[in-house]
């Protein structure tokens, strides 16, 4: 489908609920913190810099997961990010949770639009056609042949 | 649908991102809040008695929604809770958020699994079919003409 | 010392950690959900109107708690509110946790600093003087001989 | 004072409260974060292995922080901790919060009770005598001459 990119997390008290496992409401979270990452390791651009700097926000408008095993307390899991799609002004991300040994724990997907957030800019709080430069480094992503594939899926990322 | 449970949140400092509206991943614990609250409010069942008590557990195996509106720092909004299925084991839970106005600004649904909890259970950590007194409660609810209906629902409820 | 001010909580599944009690943190952001709602229930002034539109912050610049008790999902609990000091520029609030049964589970303390929140005011991210309507309003709730006090302080709040 | 952990950290949008700075209850779930990467980094024990596995937790009865500095979104920042004294069942803990500079951001101390989490126990909830092989790696940790000093504390950690 896409480049790979790959968020390492290893599973923090404070995630979990009385269960041991994390609190279903923070894969979303964690979703988020791997886009958050995938800007600077991937698009060679800081997400802070982009809604700060540039005001350019991502907000979710459709979000979803399956949750098929649960993440107990110590646990190293991976996220994975893949682009789905990249429409003028949305992006359709997906994610996959796997834990130590490759299995999934679980699935999601995200569609953020990419919003002014400039109060000056008439078109404040509205989609916003992805900038250029941010648009060529997604696509550069999407056809990316990874190296840094992990383990389990070694010649068919 | 079903009967209609309505969980009353004012949005607080703590649930907003640096955009001043709630962190989407925020919305998905409000909808369990909602869950929580609709147990003694229309079951006549506490939610920690079924979870600590009797060790059955609702974990989401499925969650989904779709966000149209923002909900800014001290809005008062509404969470309703609906049922939209009833399985042997499992419940879908519909979602809708309101602004004070009626207005809506997010729709979700989850689907739950009920689960033996009990170490000490065969079953342990296996879906359960619901017990026959959740069932029955659950079966009330979901044709229940409710009398608290929103300002905006009323005949339609 | 001062006027009363009670938040009541219910203990939800997403507050709790794997020993299925409020995992620490979450008490200093109900300490804060309890000040957000002190504002409109004892001072008349909305909190977010205060931070959004007239750009005053409330930032903690020292905070503490010592737990003597767990609080453990489901529990109803609340969150009692009072200032102890009121400066220049600047608020002590003191927070007691009790169950159900005025028993005290925990107890804390912040300050906090108004701060100018305005970035086109020269005094942008500095101390304010408290104004002069938040100040007499704060002064008239420190004085305040509370009718609505729990059952535990009679005669003593 | 004490052998030097260094938890990196990275500031999420999720950490973020309106202000676009750390929301500050979120210090305190970070610092737990790094008690709980010390474990293995320093001492050689897994965390979840001594919660999950030996039914030994390590609750706060004390906690405290000052914040001198906000820390904004996208920043990179470390949490050092340090052990302050070790008592018979508790250790007080030191963390200091910095920004890429050095620079001091945030302090604070977290008092631990070690705790009997074994049901079948009957010390179950009580204080426990720190267990021997704990002990004498953070007696080692508290007398380490770390080499992976922070720039800005070389000769004095």
């Amino acid at each position: 489908m896409s480049g790979l990119h790959v968020h390492p997390v290893e599973v923090r008290f404070g995630d979990c609920d009385p269960a041991g496992i994390i609190y279903f409401p923070r894969f979303f979270a964690l979703f988020h913190d791997a886009m958050e990452t995938w800007f600077p390791a991937r698009l060679g651009l800081r997400y802070a810099e982009l809604v700060v700097g540039r005001k350019i926000g991502f907000p979710a408008v459709h979000t979803e997961a399956d949750f098929s095993a649960p993440c107990a307390l110590g646990e190293a899991i991976a996220i994975e990010l893949r682009v789905a799609r990249l429409g003028r002004s949305s992006i359709d991300l997906r994610y996959v949770v796997r834990g130590a040994g490759g299995d999934v724990r679980a699935v999601g997907a995200t569609t953020c639009v990419v919003m002014d957030l400039d109060p000056a800019s008439p078109g404040h709080r509205r989609p916003l056609a992805i900038p250029d430069d941010l648009r060529q480094k997604i696509e550069r992503f999407m056809v990316a042949d990874d190296e840094a594939v992990p383990e389990d899926s070694q010649g068919s990322a």
